[in-house]
Formats: structure tokens, sequence, C-alpha cells
């Protein structure tokens, strides 16, 4: 089925680093071949199997690391992206699938085509002219001075809904919904539903987090002060500038997709609620 | 336009009663005939006019009162349901339109027909096979005595989402997400997103808000104590029981429309979140 | 040490039945002499050693059940109260310390002075004239309909805080913070800090809760509806009315202790935020 | 009363600047003398008046701006502090206590002694050996980098109280607790109550607001990442890094007074949380 996959991991992280060293060879024998990220290629000295992100057009990805290992993989890989197999060894791991435990066995169900895919809805994002890359979870519009409030003014279809007093302001997927914003007190949305949900983090005042339609056009117009930092899912940042354009999101063409054994979204919800990675009680 | 309209007012309060007793012969000569409701008929002494709620086959319903009035006049109406011009005389006052000052001028253009309708969807609710009024708002289930703990399990289209330990569970619909599921920390749907929302009232363990697709169907099942209240629309009030059927909510097909005359939502929900009626500061 | 010792259990659970028959014979070859609560007593067929809770003048008192036989057992016992060692097997066991396990080796531990007391300030509160039995964790004022707005008027030594539209307001002491309070959005309050906090629920427009010393009086003055409920430790319940006195709540010069093996109030919140009993993942 | 006045006014502000030339004479006119602070002088051209805020050892320091003005002043006036009239110009006015207009009456009256003094409690904080300025709102950890997780570990008096992931950890004093903290969840602590709060923000998982003693110390140790900002009152800014001492922050020595004409914290806090400035509705 997949005959072509690529391999992602932390590479600050040595049991990352090894359990990628270990799935090269397993592949192989399985009969697909193996490209690996160019920093994990060099790391591992392989570099004649090494690819960029950029140029990772296979037919399958492993990611060893964290949900951060995910996010910083969709928003660089060509696009329509292959599907992507979790391995979680991060703290946030909400995206990933299985333990590094289960790798082996995993990858074999994987290869042998016994998983569903789940699809995930992106968050196509334009400041003015500039393209910003998708969003798997956010984007995150905040002060570039820890603290410092950000006055902004947010729209939908070209209405004005409010203006808003506070840190920041999320905008977040379905499955984003579970990340950042979820922090800053916005709600679940279910896989289900086509939406996406505007949470403010810190609001000076009262200012409820907003659930849209996916089919909406969202716009946020920075009016204090002169710029502010636009940071997608955690990795991608740039800056918008204040009475200019608004950074404009709407649901993109993309999606990322995960291989998943058993797609109950609501039960790694209750894992990653009460038991992120490293933190037993 | 509408040739036959109902009036509906708060009999507790005079200038309720008093502005039905003035917009009646205003109505009437305009050309069209009114019926009034039965205890605000008995009150005016116009038995003549009288009509129960649940044979107010008319063209518009007038009500005068706050959200309650509309939600109990809502419950009861014959379906479908004819639009509804809401004048405020409440406290709650999120649904209503215009205040009582402006009641005879809104009148007049309503029945010019110089308005628009927004249109809002309803939630059907049965436990097992007793099928509940359609909410406007909210379906609330809660324990009968006052913070008794309610432990329910809740399934979307028969997949377990999680258990709850709370004093209450609200599903609110898309325009009952500004109303008492607010309270509880639910986010605001936007009009145009088909969803409604699951907020749990004062959870003992942490439980996120949920947003649903209006295609799903929602149930709660209650596992403890014996029995549990259900109010609908905080008016109609029944009961269910632990360990047998649970309550199952899904879209209505059925709908309310209130007259509006810009059809901001967001404005009136500013206004709703600063200043209720009667609270200035 | 304890001469006499009295058993108050939950005759409603077996195994709480079972431990404390297991545990009479046990405290008794100790050298101490074991009232039994009446009902337990008769359950036990012991009518022998039965003791109403009012009259339960002893040296120690064990409990087996969760928080809510604690609860209920310090509403009732004579004044100053003796000390507490709850054993666990209710849901809320926030206050409890030693699970059925460690029931027989925290007996002989207690019985041999080898423990610390942890003192609980308790609040007093008075409507009027009439006093009400002072509470462990929270006195609560709230509607005897469900979802039914409460409009009150908070005072702190005779001046105005706010007003209040909510479903109710908790006032908690200090170990109550860490109950009912917290689930309506209340803080914790550290164990060395003498003061309580006035937590309200669902509020209808933004209402912070607010933490006061406990010189303090806190009143809450009913202004909507006729009458609300007033809940004392969920067991004990009054009523209060309109436009007459409101309740007025400081803390009292009663307490109630607890015997305690190593005391670390955060180990115990830590345990109860993320499994209350019987909810493992 | 005062004989030596200081005037300290937001010279981005064309409106401040031309209060701030208007009172000068008035208040000479009274017989007390007037210092411009440094910056502010040279804008007006008196730098012959001209002293530092490090310099202003005055009877009392007038302020024209908003809360970030009298922080501001507050980090860097000699200790013990004079009283401070603040005029509010700017968007946060929590602290201020007359409008641009009352400005002049309220000098006069300030200068008769016609008021009563708000002392306010500060936050002495250490990171190691390295003291920091007294935080008259709070002390606040956060990570360089936007929505950048933040893991700490919480100790008071010596004992650990718990771990935290968050976007960063605020320790604010009771008048702070108004400020920012409110924004992260935090609960207002009443003028009368003798403690801090220790607020997360955007905690990944569930962790409430505490509130301490002021008797007690609070620390926060860093574990990751290697560093963190540490910000006071929203101005000054340092450096922690992992792993190494933690931030101590105990009640200080030294206090922050305010000119009050009705003294009322509640009616502040009530306009506050309704109408930041130049927010109306």
């Amino acid at each position: 089925m997949f005959k072509v996959v690529g391999l992602v991991a932390r590479i600050d992280q040595k049991n990352a680093v090894k359990l990628a060293k270990k799935l090269m060879p397993h592949i192989e024998n399985k009969g697909a071949s193996v490209f690996l990220e160019s920093s994990l290629a060099k790391r591992v000295k392989k570099t004649a199997s090494a690819l960029t992100l950029e140029k990772m057009k296979v037919d399958l990805i492993i990611t060893i690391g964290g949900d951060g290992t995910i996010l910083r993989t969709c928003l660089k890989i060509p696009k329509p992206e292959p599907p992507i197999l979790a391995i979680n060894m991060g703290e946030r791991g909400f995206l990933t699938e299985v333990t590094p435990e289960e790798a082996l066995e995993a990858v074999d169900r994987c290869l042998k085509g016994k998983f569903v895919l789940e699809r995930c809805t992106k968050l196509s994002s334009f400041i003015g002219k500039e393209k910003l890359p998708d969003a798997l979870n956010e984007v995150f519009i905040t002060s570039h001075t820890p603290a410092k409030l950000l006055h902004t003014k947010i729209w939908r279809d070209g209405f004005v809904v409010a203006e808003c007093r506070s840190d920041g302001v999320v905008v977040a997927s379905q499955v984003g919904s579970t990340g950042y914003s979820l922090s800053g007190g916005g709600p679940v949305l279910d896989p289900e539903l086509e939406a996406f949900v505007l949470t403010p983090i810190c609001p000076l005042t009262v200012f409820h987090p907003i659930v849209f339609s996916s089919k909406s056009t969202v716009s946020v117009e920075l009016l204090k002060p002169e710029k502010a930092a636009v940071v997608v899912d955690g990795h991608y940042q740039t800056e918008m500038k204040a009475n200019t354009k608004p950074i404009t999101i709407t649901k993109s063409e993309q999606e990322s997709s995960f291989v998943r054994f058993d797609g109950d979204f609501y039960r790694r919800l209750k894992a990653r609620l009460l038991f992120p990675r490293g933190e037993k009680v």
C-alpha cells in the first residue's frame, strides 16, 4: 500500500532518534523505501536517504515526537499532504496515536492497510496578499511583549462581531479546539462539526469564545498597538500591522490526515485532559 | 400582510397590560383582527377575543414581556409557529427586539412588511417514547435538590462521549447559546452555525462545553441519583429515571421565527452582556 | 488517649457497615469503649451501644463514608467537636484521610496518638435571629426551582459590595473552597489563610468570586424572588425571604478537627482534582 | 499640608501634557512648589523644575495617565513612597481616582487635606540574591516566546504546592487582584484581606487560582524551558533560569498610597468591569 515512507523525529531526544534508527530497516524489510528528514538523516549518518520536509512527497509520514513535531511537519510538507502515523514522545500528545512501545506493531498494521484515516480540516489565512501556511491547530494573534494588551476588531463575512481587548486572539480548527484554545477557555468542537472557534486569551472585559461555521470568513483587525505577532501552529511566526489589512481566516482546501487504529476522539481527549505525558500523579 | 394577530403579555406587569390595551385598537385600526391570550383577555375584560396559546393559529404574535414570555409562548403555540414580534418588558431581553417606547412604530413597520425574519432552530427531545415540547433555548437536566450531584453519561450518535458529574447538563440551541448555557461557561454559537452545545453546570471535575453538529443526536443517560428533573426552556418540567431510557436530543423540524428590524445578532449580544435590563450602573 | 470512640457509617453501603462491624471489637480490644450512631447500631443489632449524633460527646469519632457523611456528622454533634478520623467510602473524598484497607492500621496509629490534628474554621450564619448550624464547607443560597434566577445584594461589614443575578451564591470556608465553590469557579484558599470566599453559581452577568477576611461579616440580601432555599453543607436546609432580614455569615467560634497522618493539603487536593473516587480512567 | 508636589504625565498624550501645564501654576498659586518628571519638564520646557522619578522625594505625586503611568511611577520613586493623586487619561483606569474634568477641584481638595489615603500592600521578590523592584499589582513569570508552555513548580513556605504547565504564572497583590490576574480567571481580593493570589495563565491542565496569606513566602521554580521572563507591574523586566534559584515572593515592607475621595473599592471595581475607559457601548 505505502511504497515510500518519510521519517521525521525530534533529534533532541535520544529515544526518538533511536526509534527512528530501528524503524528504518524494519520498514525497508517490509518492501517500502524510506526517506529521513534531513536533520535526522545527518544525525543518524544516512544522508543518502535525506529529504527536506518541503520535498517529502511520500505515501506515508511517520513522526516520532509530540504534537509539536506533527505541527512543524504539516506546516512544511507538500500539498496534498500524505497521511501521518504519529508516535508519541512528547509532552503534548493529543494528535499522536501510539506509544513508542507500540510503534513496530503499529507500523506493521499500517503497512497492511489496517487503519482508518482521520481527516482534519485546516485553516487558511491571509494578511492582505501575504498567504500564511495553513494551520492544523490554530492561528494566534498576540502582542510581542508579555502581558501587553492587544486591541482588535473581529469581523465575520464583512460584518463586525465585536471589539476585543485581550492578551491575544486564537482562531482554532476543530482539532485545534483541544489545544491552545482549550487552555484559553474555549469549547471542544465535535469531529463531526464543520466549524472553527475564536477564543480570546485573557480578555480585559468579558468576551466569550465564539464558534463559527467553517463556511465563514473570520477577520481580525489590529487596532492597537502598532504591531502584533501572528503565530501559526506554534511554529510559524509573522507580523501584522495596525489599521491596515486585517488577517482573514477561512477553511483551507487542504487537510491533514492521521492514521488511527480506533479513531475515538473522546478517548484521546479524556486521556489528554487528565494525563499529559510525563505528568503522572 | 398579517390579517390575524395574537397578543400575549405578562399580566403581572401593569405596564405590559397597559401596552396590550393600547395596541389592540391600534392594530384593529390598521385592518387586522386581534386575539388576546386568555388570561390577558380576562384581565382587560375582552373575553370575546380570548384564545388560548394552544389555539393561537394566527399570522403574527406580539409578546410583551421578557425572554420568559417568549419561551412560554413558543412552548405552547400550534406548529408551524407564526412569527413573533417581541416587545421587551422583562429582565432577560436577549430575544426581544424593541422597547415599549418603540412598540407602536414597530407594529406599523411590521404590518407594512418592512422587516426581516430571523429563523431559529429548535431542539426536539424524547425520553424513551415521551416527546417533550421543542426547546427554543435549551434542555436542562438537573437534580431536584439544590447542589446535589448528578452523574450522567453523554452519547453522540450512539458513541460514548464522556461521563459527567455536575449539578446539571444543558443542551442549548444556537440562539440558546446566549442564555443559560453562557452562564455555565458555554461559548456563543454564531447564527450561521448549524450546531448545538452541551454545557455542564458546575462540574465536579474538569469538563469542557462541547459543540455538536445539529445533524447529531446527543443523548444524556442518568446514572445517579434515581431521578432527575428535565426542564425545557425554563418553563416545561418533567422527570427522567436512572438506568432506563436516556433523553435524546436532535434538531427539530420546527423553528421559531422573530421579526427583526436590523437583524444584528452581535449588537444584541453586546447589549445583553453589558446591560441586562434594569441593571444600569 | 481516646477512651470513648463514636462510630458513624453510611448504612446504605454494605462495605461501610461491614467495616464498622470489624472496627468495633478491634477498638474495644485496645481498651476504648465504642458507641455506634443510632441507625448504624440498629443495623448491626448493637442497640445497647447506640447514641444519636446529637449526644455523641466522645473523645474521637470515626466516620466511614464520603465527605457527605462527615458533613452530616459535623452538623449535629455536640460542640466543641471531638476530632474525626475519616475513612473514605464515598465519591467525594476530599475531607477523608484513609482508604478502607488502611483503616485498622490508621485506628491503631490514632489510638497511640501518632497523628496531627487539622483544625478547620467553620462558618456561623444567621437569618435575622434564626441561628443556622455552623458550616464546615459552605452556605449556599439558591432558588427552589431549577435554573431560576436569584437576585441578591451582597454586603461586607455593612457596605454594599455588589448586586448579583445568578442561580445561587455560595459562601465557603477555607476547607470548603475545595468543594462546591470550586465547581462554581472559585479559587483554592491556602490552609494558612484566614478567609472565606463568595462564589456566584452561573451568574447572568460577569461576577467574579470574592475572597474576604474571616474577620468580615458577609451578608446576602434576597431581592427576588419572594423566597430562596438556604443549604448548609449540602444537608441542612432552611428558607429565607425577600426584602426582610439578610443572611449574615461570620467565622464561627467552633471548629472541626480531623486526624491527619501527613497533613498535606495540596496532595489531597491534587488527588481529588484528578481522581474523584470511582472515576478511574 | 503638601509643600512639594511632583507631576508625572504621559507625554505621548497631548491632553495629559496640556493638563500638566495647567496644573503647575494652579498648584504654585496655592503656595506649594512643583517638580516635573524629567521627560515632561523637557516637553513643556520647564527644565529648571525637572526631577527624575528616582529623585522624586516630594510630599505628593500627581499622575496624569492610566494605571500604566501609576505602575511605572511606583516602580521608581524613592521609598517610603509619597501619596499619589491619580488623574485618569488612560484605558486601564482601575487605580486612578478622578477624571481630567475633576482634576482642578480634586487638587484643591487634596491640598486642603480633604481626602482619605488608601494604603496598598506591595510584593517584594527575589531571584536568588537579585532583588526586583516591589510590585504594586503583580509579578508575572512567562515564556519569552508567544504561546510557549512554561513548566514551573510552586512552593509555599518551603512546601511543594503543585507543578504547573501554563503560558505563565501571575502572583498578584490585593489591589493587583483586579488587574491582570482577573483576566486570567483569578478572584477579587477584598481590601480588608491580607493576602495574595497565584493565578496560572492558560494552564494546560486544570489548575485553580490559589489565595495565600500575605504572611506566606511563595516561590516559583522554573523547570522548563531554560529561561523565562519575569515582568513586574508590566514595566520592569528581568530573566530567570531553569533549575537554579526560584523566584520568591513575600509581602513588602513598603506600600503605595493613593488619595481617595470616597474610597469605595467595589464602586471602582464595578465601573472598571463594565466600562473600561474608551469602550462605551
